[in-house]
């Protein structure tokens, strides 16, 4: 091991054997913890080759169970974001694509600090199962052409330990080890396409067009070089997207956009990669094609009815597709934060709307923490958006009536001035 | 100490406090491993300016027990080599300079790998102690000026920590790691003055002249740094220092210099240094007075005399100066290997040397390996030498018969040219 180390720090390629050796010696626990973080500090340090990730993303897949879903006919479409504040895309995309016939096995996950993750957000709805058996999971997907679902099995081990490790390393933010952390996950999930969409700004993971930039060719090139069809999008995370923060209220405003009223923002973002996964799919010649084959998904009710399917077979009350406020969990105090100023908003710091959110109970600050589904922010006001000094910016959803921290900080986290255009909303496709 | 490593990832200045917090975590063993060793990657690709080595040695050294040896009159002085093969300066140095009249409380180390320590060395010594009280200790160097012990009480347990753990995270070679490891167990001892031997080059820890200034100038740099009056000389460590290799070869070579039969090469080092320490010690105005001071003590005998009280106030059999091959162990077999060609000698490669006669049983391949003091490598010839094919390039001394493997090893490690110069010796000084 200390032979794989030196030849990291001098900045060489690791050979496969290399690889192999590392993640076997992780998952056996042979190598001890000290010598996987000193590795992980000269990856960060010295960055790894697109061989070597594709090789370091198969090695943790294969150390781990991994989904054939062989017996799903037709191109099994996945997508997958690199999370941000509000971000409830994937909810409403996979219900839109699957309502194109084609089937969307989407494995998700839970969110740690800011809000939820989208297992939590679906949690929301009562009855909703997350956890089901691979087999119940498939013949879904075969039914339905949708599910979402948590991980089944024991998926990437390797990549477990190596995650737990760099949390507490402070090598979490090198992007060979966050690509190939996402890709052994989305590897083994066992879909054939794959489109990530890589949030960029100040409430993403990556803060710089650059570094996005260079994450999303990092997760395009593993994908392809495994023979997945994969695509990235490169969005805007500098204000929260749509206008819902939090469990039922993101749920609702899905339900909203799938019924034709969502937020512009979130509706072209949906729309967009929906396009692109309709061509992978294989039901679609062109992204504008695939597109509009969305947009008419979203606005005669093909995908609600999809939605409506899926909750109903994973145990939740399908009820909610008609009367969200009255089946998911509603806070006991709505309180508006008035605008200061007359103006238009020239900023949404997403992050800090992201932990005022979390603060009200909405996200987790540690692993155990149990989420209150019913809080969270519902924005009114967007960059760009002009405003009356007194008119409500967002309302707080909470079950406390003293939020008088939660204002101090949105105020603190939300501008007004003279001019404000609104923000790019997709910046770049990589392919 | 997430914060601790990013700072340091990031190319920042550890605060005091920082290196505080890290030095108690590590002693007190709240850090965990995978936190220091990732740390000390960060600071392998970051380097630390010379207020955090300094503090980071000061920390170290106060982390555990420290010697008073304020009882002693006059400038204690002390001598550092950072290693290299054939290396026994210390020991007739450590003579030559209390036969001046200065106090020399030297505490040394054992080796691992190569050869032996000078410890090993002295141990060679049939009843030599090395580890005697403190109290003792300082007793002795009252009345001798002179006393080379192993460490007392608890040195530098922090320092102890990282350095396990630099080992097999592959951070051994980062400047300021070493020097505070160095410093921190060398001001524990509490000398006021310290000359640092930094070796360079083949067989030396720093393979080149621009990687053993940096040492150097950040050895100076932290004693300054406390207030000890401190310097280092850069030599040479191409080939072998003087002519023996091993544990007893290299205590006969010492008792040989101090009759003033040495080598030329170990006699001019230690005259050179000597005179260096004679200035610090107050006993010369000038490095060329106290470099004749040095002859003169070697070559009257005084210095030799102070080796004798020294060994017997240490338990050992003085009379090993007399006769030291009546008392030293002595090899079974003693081999010569001649010479295959004619010309000079170009090149002898120090630490292949000493791997020689580490594998005839005079150095530690493990850290419990029982020494084999009798066994090593007379050296006949050293670089700059004419030799005739046939002639004796040097004298194997060994316990077993077949030593094809040693031979093979030497041959394969020294070469003769048409041409060589004899190599510097004294590169630099750094003050």
């Amino acid at each position: 091991m200390v032979d794989v180390i030196h030849a990291k720090r001098a900045g060489n390629q690791l050979t496969d054997e290399q690889i192999q050796f590392f993640v076997d010696g992780v998952v056996s626990g042979e190598i001890p913890d000290y010598q996987i973080s000193a590795l992980l500090m000269a990856i960060f340090f010295q960055g790894m080759t697109s061989e070597e990730q594709s090789k370091l993303t198969m090695t943790m897949m294969k150390s781990g169970d991994h989904l054939d879903l062989s017996d799903i006919p037709g191109v099994k479409v996945d997508k997958h974001s690199t999370g941000g504040v509000g971000d409830k895309t994937s909810i409403p995309l996979a219900a839109v694509v699957a309502a194109l016939g084609i089937p969307v096995p989407m494995i998700s996950g839970r969110g740690l600090g800011h809000t939820g993750g989208t297992l939590d957000k679906l949690e929301a709805i009562p009855g909703y199962k997350v956890e089901i058996s691979e087999q119940d999971f498939i013949e879904q997907v075969k039914k339905d052409k949708l599910a979402i679902i948590g991980a089944t099995g024991n998926i990437a081990p390797a990549d477990k330990k190596i995650y737990a490790l760099r949390d507490v390393t402070d090598t979490v933010d090198s992007i060979p080890l966050i690509a190939s952390s996402i890709m052994s996950k989305k590897i083994a999930s066992g879909a054939d396409a794959l489109v990530i969409d890589v949030k960029t700004g100040a409430g993403a993971f990556m803060k710089t067009l650059d570094d996005s930039r260079a994450l999303a060719k990092a997760l395009v090139g593993i994908g392809k070089g495994v023979g997945m069809q994969c695509m990235a999008l490169i969005t805007d995370m500098n204000q929260p997207l749509g206008d819902a923060i939090g469990n039922s209220l993101e749920i609702q405003e899905s339900i909203d956009l799938l019924k034709g009223n969502g937020p512009a923002d979130l509706e072209k973002l949906i729309v967009d990669i929906g396009g692109y996964m309709a061509v992978m799919g294989g039901k679609a010649k062109t992204t504008e094609e695939g597109q509009k084959l969305c947009e008419d998904v979203i606005h005669n009710g093909q995908a609600l009815e999809r939605f409506r399917a899926m909750i109903a077979d994973q145990g939740g009350d399908s009820d909610v597709v008609d009367d969200p406020e009255k089946i998911l969990p509603q806070a006991k105090y709505k309180i508006d934060l008035p605008a200061k100023s007359t103006g238009v908003v020239s900023k949404i710091v997403a992050d800090e709307v992201g932990v005022a959110s979390m603060l009200l109970g909405g996200g987790r600050q540690k692993a155990d923490d149990k989420l209150d589904y019913s809080v969270g922010i519902m924005l009114h006001k967007k960059i760009g958006d002009p405003v009356n000094s007194g008119d409500s910016l967002l309302t707080i959803y909470s079950n406390r009536e003293n939020v008088d921290d939660i204002k101090e900080l949105l105020y603190n986290n939300i501008e007004i001035s003279d001019h404000a255009e609104k923000p790019t909303l997709i910046y770049e496709t990589v392919e």
